[in-house]
């Protein structure tokens, strides 16, 4: 199995409801470092996953609508805390959404067989969320 | 599948019997930067793999037997080298008995499908263990 | 000259007033990975710079009031953007103050030539203050 | 299972075919931090995965014939586009036949279930390739 | 002092003279992890050393002449070795050239106090090169 | 000015003397990741700062004393804590000296200007000694 992964990052506002979080609860924020990893069985016939500068772009307009922004103001999380694990998720399913469309082009599209979202809260602690994508 | 990772360490002390360890036969010793990654397929009810505040305080208190020792002086490890891939399982099946007596939560407990343990020895070297845990 | 770091981190929300900030005029946030960086001529008896488990404690206790904090409510930063530049210079003058007072010791207090604060926002953004302790 | 992973480096020319480079179909070149991962389900008598020295000493071997060499004048790489993928597949794969005719030993030949080459371009960019080995 | 450094990277192809370089000597190639570090001794009115989007742009700027170039072709290195030192100052020098011509603003051009270009050439080894900027 | 640095590492066993050190009074041991860095105002004829193949022999060749020992047993540091800023000293002084000799060459003895040795404890602690290397 191939995997290529590229890097970005986001830096948002939130917080979060539950007494597990403890001073989580409070208003206050993060920078995620966001790595996507595409895996694919065989290479195309320029020999990648994917050509790098689209997945670069894809994963620059799929984070765009969530940086600098304060997500507890977001209409697509109400009810839900964006917890690293929630954010990695939902970042996922926009990527395979763009996928599925063609943002990668059709022979990606028709390959690509898995992706994963990490996202790195800081130093010491981060969270995937990892998706097949059917061929 | 969701996964979960944090990050903390130790310092030891520990020599190695065997001809093919050459000069690390010797006593000496390392700093591990140990990863403890969960995985699970569902989040909880709050949108957590587990709580990472119970995570990180698990870690620390498996770790602390082991932390600031002489490795050779220990009854657990009489007969075995306590190479890094060996302190890997030793601290993943440690971190699995505490996890199934409750330690991250009976949510936890029943939710979480792996656990792996990754032990840094250096910029250049590091090994893992890896565990599934049946729901 | 010796020099020794400790590293930490906070998660903060904040939003900045100035047309140079762009999209980081909203509600945003950030992780800062913060390093505390202690400079002297000479080695105290131990053979130390500073005990740096008192260093440690003291960077933690510094950036409590800081950290899972929205830093746009706080009295003290009232009127200034909270940039990393003006965080690293407002951690930094706090230490020195700490430091001051003894918080680690009396020694470290006289011999302590230098504190140098780095805030990291991300992994390709970062900003220190470097401030003179006389001795 | 158990993972062992080791670090090294190459640093290379090379230039791509096809529109899709864009600017790299331009004489290029890149450092390439190369991590080779061995998997096992069982440790050998000594504790390991395999001789950590004998898999650095491999890992450099096998990466010395492409190290300071423009990669377009290689035979081995005529008519296909030396990319990060295409790269990790080689290194894998002349691994791979390294280890069945046993260089990491008798045992490892046997026992190394799985190995994985990731080869760094960038801290925003890296490719992995993973192949079974059969034991 | 306050210190603001980001980070940008170049892929290039070189080769040197000289026996002391060895194997090389030949053609092959580099990625540049390329930091630039700004010093002032006071803050701007905005609380910044200096606009870090400016100054993400202007980095870039700089070494897109550089970004995907056989080195060895390009005029302004005839006759000598674009070692990861000389290139550093090469760097430097033009960024501080694009700053005296205002390329960060004028508050920016009359206090920016030094400027520092590291380049890391793979994870073992990298090199930097810092100038004073008369205010 | 220009700096140039590379990375070795060494594995080594200690206790340390002393109520301030807590549990490290026990033997334990460290990964120390070492980095020595050379400062010169100028470069040599061939573009550097020094022979980046000499210097990493020559930090390999001062390291291997000290490489998978337990530091106690050493005379040379009889009667002292080997604290990481302990170390940092030692290995500094043995460069110098060895630089003094003309293990880098007789250019780089005369030029360079200054080195400084950081040692890594942890991914979270580090500490640096540097000295003034007279031309």
């Amino acid at each position: 199995m191939f995997r290529l992964t590229v890097r970005d990052h986001i830096m948002i506002a939130h917080s979060f409801k539950g007494e597990v979080f403890g001073p989580a609860q409070r208003l206050h924020g993060a920078t995620f470092v966001v790595d996507l990893e595409l895996a694919r069985r065989e290479l195309d016939a320029d020999g990648i996953v994917a050509d790098i500068g689209l997945v670069s772009t894809l994963l620059k307009a799929v984070l765009a609508p969530l940086n600098y922004r304060n997500l507890d103001e977001l209409d697509e999380f109400r009810g839900q805390n964006t917890t690293t694990e929630v954010l990695a998720r939902a970042i996922a399913e926009r990527l395979r959404a763009r996928i599925r469309e063609g943002a990668l082009g059709d022979d990606a599209k028709a390959a690509i067989a898995a992706l994963k979202v990490t996202l790195g809260e800081s130093h010491v602690a981060w969270a995937s969320y990892e998706i097949p994508l059917p061929g």
